[in-house]
C-alpha cells in the first residue's frame, strides 16, 4: 500500500519542471511539496548549525541560535563567518564519522567557539582567508576529541562542556605562537583592547553584565551581549537569570583589578552559574547557593591566566557536578529520559518557558555527548 | 518500655535549673547527665576537628590530634589558629552539604592543611585578620573538591590523600601571586628560612628526621616534629617507624643539595612511606621494600619544585597503590570492613597498638572518602 | 610413570660431566638436551629483551628486536648498552613484582626507551658509568608505572603505549636539569645536532623517512632508520608502510621549519600512523584516512615542544582510540583473543606476514598491559 502511494506521488514530481512559472511557484507549497524533500537536507543542516551556535550557552533552540548569530555579525562579520564555518565543518565531520546525537547541535558548539576564537586570536586581522585552513582542520578534530572525552566522562555521567574547544584552541595557539610565518597569534594582553571606544562603558556596572555574557563568544560589544541575553530569555528565563547572576558574581571578585579586563571576568562564572543553577541541578534555594559558590570558584580560577578560554568554567563545574550529596534537595537530574520527554510535551503544548524542577532537563540530557 | 523510660528521665531534666548551685554541679554528672546532651554537639565537633588534624598523618585518634595541635601552637599560634579554623569550616560545610563519613575527621584534614599553609605562604605575616576570609572560602571548598575527587577515585578503590589541599592551595597561590594588593604571597625560596636560628640543627642528622616529619604541617621546629612523632607513636608504632624511615630516605637523596632546605626533602617521602608501608598494604618485608622505593620515587619528584605542597606524595603513592601484582605477599588491604571490625574489637580490648597484618586497616578504610 | 621416566633421564644428566670432550659436544643436542634446561632461562630472558626492544614499534618478534639492536649499536654503542640494560632491569623487576604478561616483552619496551633517552639527554657524554645508577632506578620504576597506568586504562580498553617512558624521562630531566652536579642534562636544542656530518642528508627527502622512524629510538642515522624499517617489514608490511606514511605526513607539516630538526617531526606521526592504521583498527580505507588525520594531529602537537619524547603520539592516539563510532567499517579490534589465536596459527603454518583484517591483532592484544 505504501509502495503504491509512493508511485502515485512520483509522477507529480517528474512533471513539475514542465509546468509554467506561476504554477511552479504555487507548486512549491501544494501537492507533495517535493522541493521540501530536496531542501530538507539544507534546512536540517541549517537547523543543526543554529542549534550548535546556541548550545554554547546550553540552549537547544534554533531561533536563539539565529539571534546569537545576528549578534556575532554585529560585533565582527569575519568572526561570525569563521564561527559558522567551524560549526558546519564540525557537524558534517561528526556525521561522516558516524557519531550519533548530532541532532541537537551537540557536535557543533565546539566548532563554533573554535572558529570564532581562532579568528579573535589571529594577529593577521580580518579577512585573512588562509586562516580558514587551520580553522577547518581544528573544527574537523572537534567531533573526534568530543567523542573521545565523552567516552571517558560517560563513566561518571558527566557532560564534556567546552573542553574540546579549550584543548584544541590552546593547542593551536601554543603550536603557532606569536612568530609563526603564516598563522601568528596576537599577544594575549592586546586581544581584548581593540574596541577602545567602549572602554568607558565598563564604568557603568549595568552594562557589565551583558558584556560578561557576550565574552563567552569573545565579543565585547554590549549590543551583542544584549542579543545573547535575549536569546537565552527566549529559551529559558532560568538560564537567562543565572547568566546575569553569574556574570555579576564574576565582577564582584574582579573589583580590585583593572577595569579594562572586566568583560573577561564574567563569562566563566556566568557559564558555571547557568550549568549548576539552571541546567544540571533541580532548582532549589540550596542549588541557587551552590551555583553562586561555583561561580565564585570559577572566577578564582580565572585569576590564574587571562585569557583562559573556558577552562575555569569546565573545571569548576565538573567538580561541582561530581559532588555526591545525600541531601534530597541537592538533586542531580539523573533520570533524564523521563524528564526530557515531559518537557518536550509541554513545549509542544505551548508552555515553552521552563520553570520548576521537572521541566529544565532537556538541556542537560542533550548536552551529554555520550553514546 | 523505652518510651516510658524516656518519660521517667524527662522530669529530672525539667527540674534541673531550679536546684541549688552545689546540686547543679553534682547534677552535671549524675542522673541522665542532661548537660552532656547539650554539650555533646560541641564535644562531637571537637572530636571531629582533632581527628581531622591527625588524619593528615593517617591517624584517626583525637588524642594524637591534640598533641599535634599543641605542636602547631609551639611553632606559631597564628598558623595553628588558621589550621583549626580551616578544619572547623571544612567539617561544618561537609555536614551542610550532606556528605557522609565526616565522623573520622576525613572532611577536616584538607582544611587543616589549607588553613596552615595559607598562613605560611602569606606575605602579610602573622595576625593579618583579613586572611581568614580567603582561608574560610578555601576551607569551604575542601569538602566539595574532596567529594568530587572521591567520586572519580572510587572507581579504582583509591583514596584521595591530600589532593584537594594541593589543588586549592596551588590555586590560591597562583591566583593571588606576590603582588596582590590584599593577599600577597611570599617568594617561595624565602618561605622556609624564617627561623634561621635553628639552621645549625640541620647539620645534626638525628634532628633531621623529626623536622622532615614536621614539614608535613609546614613546621620546621624539631620540637613540633617530635610532638608529631609522639602522636604517631601513640596511635601506631608502625606508622611512626615508617615516618622516620621515609624521612631518612628523603634526606639520603637530598644530600648533594643545600642544607637549608633539608627539612623540605623529607616530608613527602615520609608520607609515602607511611601510606605504602604502614596503612594500605599488609606488612611483609616485600611491602617494606616497596615503601622504601616509593619514598625514593617521591623524593625524586620533590626535586622538580620546592615547595611542592604534597603533590609528590600523592602522585607517587597513587601509582604504587595501582600496581596489580599477583604475588600474594604484596597484598592490598581490600576487604576493609572485616579487618576494620577486627581491629576495632582489639582496640576495645586494650590492644590498641597495631602490629601484624590483620590490624592496621582502620586507617585505610577510614581514609576512603567514598560513598 | 612420569616419575620413573624422570628417574631414567636423570642418570644421563648426572654422568654427563664424566664423558670425553667430543661426547660432551654431541651430548649438548642429544639425549634429553639437559643443557637446554640450564640455558632456557637465559634464552628466555634474551627473547624477552629482544621482544621488548621491538615492542616500541608494536612489533612482537625477537628477530626484529635483534635487527633494531644492531641498528642501535651502529648509531652509538653506549646508547644501545643503556637501552639493553634498561630492558633487562625493567623485565626482571616486573617478574619480581609478580606482574604477568611479561612474555611478550611488554614490560621491557618502556625500559628500552628510558635507557636510551637518558643516555641521549645526558650532558656527560658516552661511557659515563655513573649514569647506569639513575638508569637502573628509572627502569625499575617502569613496570610499576606501567602496571598503575594499565589499571586505569583498562577501564576503557586502552593500551598505555609509551606513557611510562614519557613520565619517567620527563621527571628525570626536570629533576636533574642542566646544572646537576652528577647528572646534568644537555640543553634541548643541542641534543640532536651532534652528528652534523649528515645534515646534508636531510635535504634529500627520500632519506627523511627512515630518519623520522629512527628518531623513535633517538637515532638520527639513516642506516639505523633503515634497519628499523627492515625489522618492521620482517614482522608486518602493514606496520612498515604506515610508519613511512606517518613519517612523511610529519615532514609535510614541518616544511616551514628549519631542516635541522626534520628528523624530530616524523617519529610521533609515524608511531600514531602505525597504531591507528596498522594495529588497533581493522584495515579499511576509512581507517587509512583516520590514521593520516591522527598523524597530522600528532605533528600539530609536536610543534608545542621539541624534543617532546613521545607525548604527542600517546595523546593523539589515545584520543583517536576513544572515538565511539557507529560505522561498522571503523572497527576497533575488540575480540582480541580469537583473532590472536588465529594469527598465531597462521604464523606457525609459515604465513608470518600479516595482511588483511583478521591477522593484525596480535600486536594490539599483546600491547595491552592489563590483567
Amino acid at each position: 500500500m505504501t509502495a503504491s502511494m509512493d508511485n502515485n506521488y512520483q509522477p507529480s514530481y517528474e512533471e513539475a519542471p514542465t509546468r509554467s512559472c506561476l504554477f511552479r511557484a504555487v507548486g512549491l507549497f501544494t501537492g507533495d511539496m517535493h522541493l521540501c524533500r530536496e531542501w530538507l537536507v539544507v534546512i536540517q543542516l541549517l537547523d543543526w548549525i543554529l542549534r550548535g551556535v546556541a548550545q554554547v550557552m546550553f540552549v537547544n533552540n534554533p531561533v536563539s541560535g539565529l539571534l546569537i548569530t545576528a549578534g556575532l555579525f554585529l560585533q565582527n562579520p569575519w568572526w561570525a563567518l569563521n564561527g559558522l564555518l567551524g560549526t558546519f565543518v564540525s557537524t558534517v565531520f561528526a556525521m561522516l564519522l558516524g557519531l550519533n546525537r548530532s541532532d541537537s547541535g551537540l557536535y557543533g558548539y565546539n566548532g563554533t567557539l573554535v572558529g570564532i576564537l581562532m579568528a579573535v586570536f589571529s594577529a593577521k586581522g580580518s579577512w585573512y582567508w588562509w586562516l580558514l585552513m587551520p580553522n577547518m582542520f581544528m573544527s574537523m578534530l572537534c567531533p573526534v576529541v568530543s567523542s573521545a572525552l565523552s567516552s571517558v566522562a560517560i563513566k561518571w555521567d558527566l557532560p564534556i562542556f567546552t573542553l574540546p574547544f579549550n584543548i584544541l584552541v590552546c593547542l593551536h595557539v601554543a603550536a603557532t605562537g606569536a612568530n609563526h610565518p603564516y598563522f601568528p597569534e596576537v599577544h594575549s594582553l592586546k586581544i581584548f583592547t581593540h574596541s577602545k571606544s567602549i572602554q568607558w562603558l565598563y564604568c557603568t556596572s549595568f552594562l557589565n553584565l551583558p558584556v560578561g555574557v557576550g565574552q563567552v563568544y569573545g565579543c565585547d560589544s554590549p549590543w551583542t551581549g544584549g542579543l545573547i541575553l535575549l536569546a537565552l530569555l527566549l529559551s529559558s528565563p532560568t538560564i537567562c537569570f543565572h547568566a546575569m547572576w553569574g556574570s555579576a558574581a564574576g565582577f564582584a571578585l574582579a573589583a580590585p583589578h583593572k577595569d579594562i579586563y572586566s568583560g573577561l571576568w564574567g563569562y566563566n562564572s556566568a557559564l558555571s552559574c547557568i550549568a549548576i543553577g539552571g541546567v544540571f541541578y533541580v532548582l532549589t534555594w540550596q542549588t541557587h547557593l551552590l551555583a553562586l559558590i561555583c561561580a565564585l570558584f570559577s572566577t578564582y580560577m580565572t585569576a590564574l591566566a587571562l585569557p583562559a578560554c573556558t577552562w575555569p568554567f569546565c573545571l569548576s563545574t565538573l567538580i561541582f557536578l561530581l559532588i555526591s550529596s545525600e541531601i534530597p534537595l541537592v538533586l542531580h537530574i539523573r533520570d533524564s529520559h523521563t524528564f526530557r520527554h515531559a518537557w518536550e510535551l509541554r513545549y509542544i503544548r505551548g508552555e515553552g518557558v521552563r520553570r520548576g524542577s521537572g521541566k529544565k532537563t532537556k538541556m542537560r540530557t542533550s548536552h551529554f555527548l555520550g553514546r
